[in-house]
């Protein structure tokens, strides 16, 4: 399989090139016209497809539901709440003209929606009767990208993002813990098969207008940290901008705590980057539209490679057959392959002969064994579930060895280089973090002696994750 | 239940302000900030996702693949075809900043994709293997509307968008037409239960920069007309615009055929104004976010409210329990009518002593019916098929009553004050179209004599149906 090799940079010379080369030669996504916009291509839209019909069924579980808010936010709008205006300034797109017309006011693309969520909210609830209230959205967002990358930083992307109003701040955050740990957690280790650190952003590093922001952090295949998913307590500072107000059961008007949360289509990258390899991609079986290829290596196979791939798609498993005989298999076998699909299967005339087809497992070492016709589907079936927990487990094992435990900022810096450093957060600071920063690195985030979420900013003996980053 | 209707303007007064009146007063959907904008509330929006369940289901069975293009296209790219520009410039929303700066070209919020989707068809096919290329988008669109309207004609909405590239004419027209039947008039007519009419646009009527638009027309409430989809034959147009050329197996280079066609959230607007009555929305089931809502009338049937829940959602069905049995009973019953929701089961504790609940058919004449408990489950189950289809067979009667067929364009003025007028295309032509103009008329499409679509504008002897229209 060296075929591939020189159609992808390697991974140890050039890893941001070897992940452009993936996207563009497993079709994932293209270059949009307009500067840092994507065009994601059906093979990447099913990946995200599967991803996000995960993710929306855990986000409605929690009793959250879906709405939709316009894409058009009134400038004004995005002033009212301090942080927020200037964290986003920088990035915003702007309408002027519209229906042939300057606008009297101009309208800004949204780049979240705290703003024109909190002005409905503000509307909807009356008293604490409809608290809390739990709304999601699926939604395209901008945010004017300097240095754009396909999935990780487009202009446009893709993306949930959850608002909710609560009656105590206690509330606020015991939900927005929940998002962090039974929905994104979840979709991260169990579906995506990439395991996370999950922990609490520095003041610095904090979402603009909130008042804590917790985070999971991802190890990409060059030790990078990628952050995947984020939660916001707001605090009062949105309630306040918009007047999310309601009446307590004692008849006070009382002002609202909300919280905001988001996952986008930068999880794919995230995907490529934690499972790929020199060959490709490699896509965890749950969110594989192709999960299993069967080929047929020659058309006295093709009516063989169909019967065996209807008993896999009984078995509930999406399969594809390949039956271009008439072109190289050489080449048909290594495109699956760089495609990253879990499990391929080749059947040739030979392999019929011997009531046998050639199974080859993507995510193990893409060995090829010889598997009898009549045990087929139940092999299949067994290393779908085991290769999902196997690049579980070999994405965990890569993580845990280039996380460095050190008590400086200079090793941190070093340590970083090549992995995560993980430190005593006093043994930064603030001050740490300004240095850290000029050779590149943050603070990704920070845990508890027990690995817990620290719920103020100053509490002692936390531990810092520190890492270059996406 | 008379005490609807004062919340509610009465339909025969004032239909405009009725849809306006459900719209709000069952939490549907808002206006947003951005003039012209919409909020889709949580169940307006429950009832579009089950309905783009229903569409993508059936667009994927056609083969085709769903991808997504960017919101923002260069603004030289809505130049490249003459008529597409034309027709859509007095629509567009122009970003001229971004990032701080003036962009260098504007770019425009995609106002409809057939012109960035065409210059990466052009960069996907090489040769007639690559075709058909089938694709599909859901996407947020933005045309600047002059008079908006909620749902039904909003400078933002959600729709899908089909894209299909093909190697020759009869195949883009063959696929263009399997869209229109196979995939929205079943939605249309198995899934909103709304029956439509099927047929062939007028040159006047045609989409910007279409050969040929097949529309699928509904009958409102009024007696209205409102195109619920469309269905369009590129020609080589955009091929043309977008040089979308392909290597023929002989070898030649040639160019493709395009089709476009597009269903919206109008659909839901659709559903609104053909199903509903003066007590408000009527939902049909295939798409009620809420199937069957139990009320609990007091304290005591809570659990027994309850019970009946779990058995009916063990069925498959989407209940929900009103067990607010502190708010006042009527002002409940009343609200889950206005919501349209098609089962209502009451249990109170009357009911509950003769081992019975009181079941409502919103879809029917909301009479009460006492059911025994150990019926229950299977009544209901029954009711919510029959009332599918019941809502189909109402809306189909009341369209083929309110279709009158007339000789003039001057019958056909005075049909359409009330309903439909059907008249051969002969007797009107492009100078009858203008007269039907003044009037605020239009031809909403053209039948062949059998009901099938004319395949080209001039035919002999097609029959036009005429109407006012959302
Ligand atoms: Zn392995
Ligand atoms: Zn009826």
């Amino acid at each position: 399989m060296t075929a591939t090799r020189s159609v992808l940079a390697a991974q140890a010379t050039d890893f941001p090139r070897w992940f452009q080369d993936v996207i563009s030669k497993a079709e994932l996504a293209d270059n949009g016209p307009v500067r840092g916009t994507m065009v994601v291509r059906p093979y990447g839209y099913g990946i995200w497809e599967l991803l996000q019909e995960a993710m929306n069924r855990r986000i409605k579980a929690t009793g959250a539901q879906n709405a939709y808010f316009p894409l058009l936010i009134p400038e004004s709008y995005l002033q009212r709440e301090a942080e927020h205006v200037e964290g986003f300034s920088p990035e915003l797109a702007v309408v002027t003209h519209a229906g042939g017309k300057q606008l009297e006011e101009p309208a800004v693309i949204r780049p979240t929606s705290e703003t024109v969520v909190g002005e409905y909210l503000a509307k909807w609830i009356q008293s604490y009767r409809d608290l809390p209230l739990l709304l999601n959205q699926w939604a395209n967002v901008v945010r004017w990208e300097l240095r754009p990358r396909l999935f990780l930083r487009t202009t446009e992307f893709l993306w949930q993002e959850g608002h909710t109003a609560h009656a105590s701040a206690e509330d606020a955050r015991a939900f927005a813990t929940k998002i962090l740990y039974d929905v994104y957690r979840q979709v991260m280790v169990d579906v995506l098969a990439i395991p996370v650190v999950v922990g609490r952003k520095t003041r610095r590093e904090r979402f603009a207008g909130a008042v804590n922001t917790m985070t999971l952090e991802a190890m990409t295949g060059d030790g990078k940290a990628l952050q995947m998913g984020t939660s916001h307590e707001l605090g009062q500072n949105f309630a306040r901008a918009f007047d999310i107000g309601y009446l307590s059961s004692e008849g006070r008007r009382e002002l609202a705590w909300t919280t905001s949360w988001g996952s986008s289509t930068r999880m794919v990258g995230g995907l490529i980057m934690v499972h790929g390899d020199d060959n490709g991609l490699r896509v965890p079986p749950a969110v594989a539209p192709v999960q299993v290829v069967v080929l047929a290596v020659k058309d006295e196979a093709i009516t063989a490679a169909h019967a065996i791939a209807d008993e896999l798609t009984a078995e509930g498993l999406r399969v594809t057959v390949d039956d271009r005989a008439d072109q190289p298999f050489g080449r048909r076998a290594v495109n699956w392959e760089l495609k990253g699909v879990p499990i391929r299967i080749e059947v040739g005339p030979r392999d019929l002969a011997a009531n046998n087809a050639t199974v080859v497992r993507r995510l193990r070492d893409s060995a090829k064994t010889a598997v009898n016709l009549t045990e087929l589907t139940a092999h299949v079936v067994n290393a779908i579930e085991a290769d999902q927990t196997h690049l579980l487990a070999e994405a965990t094992a890569r993580q845990t060895a280039r996380i460095t435990t050190v008590s400086t900022v200079d090793e941190a810096v070093d340590a970083a280089a090549t992995g995560w450093a993980r430190i005593p957060y006093d043994a930064v600071g603030e001050q740490g973090e300004d240095r850290l920063g000029e050779s590149g690195i943050t603070v990704r985030c920070l845990q508890r002696p027990d690995g817990g979420l620290p719920v103020e900013d100053n509490e002692p003996d936390l531990t810092a994750y520190v890492a270059r980053s996406y």
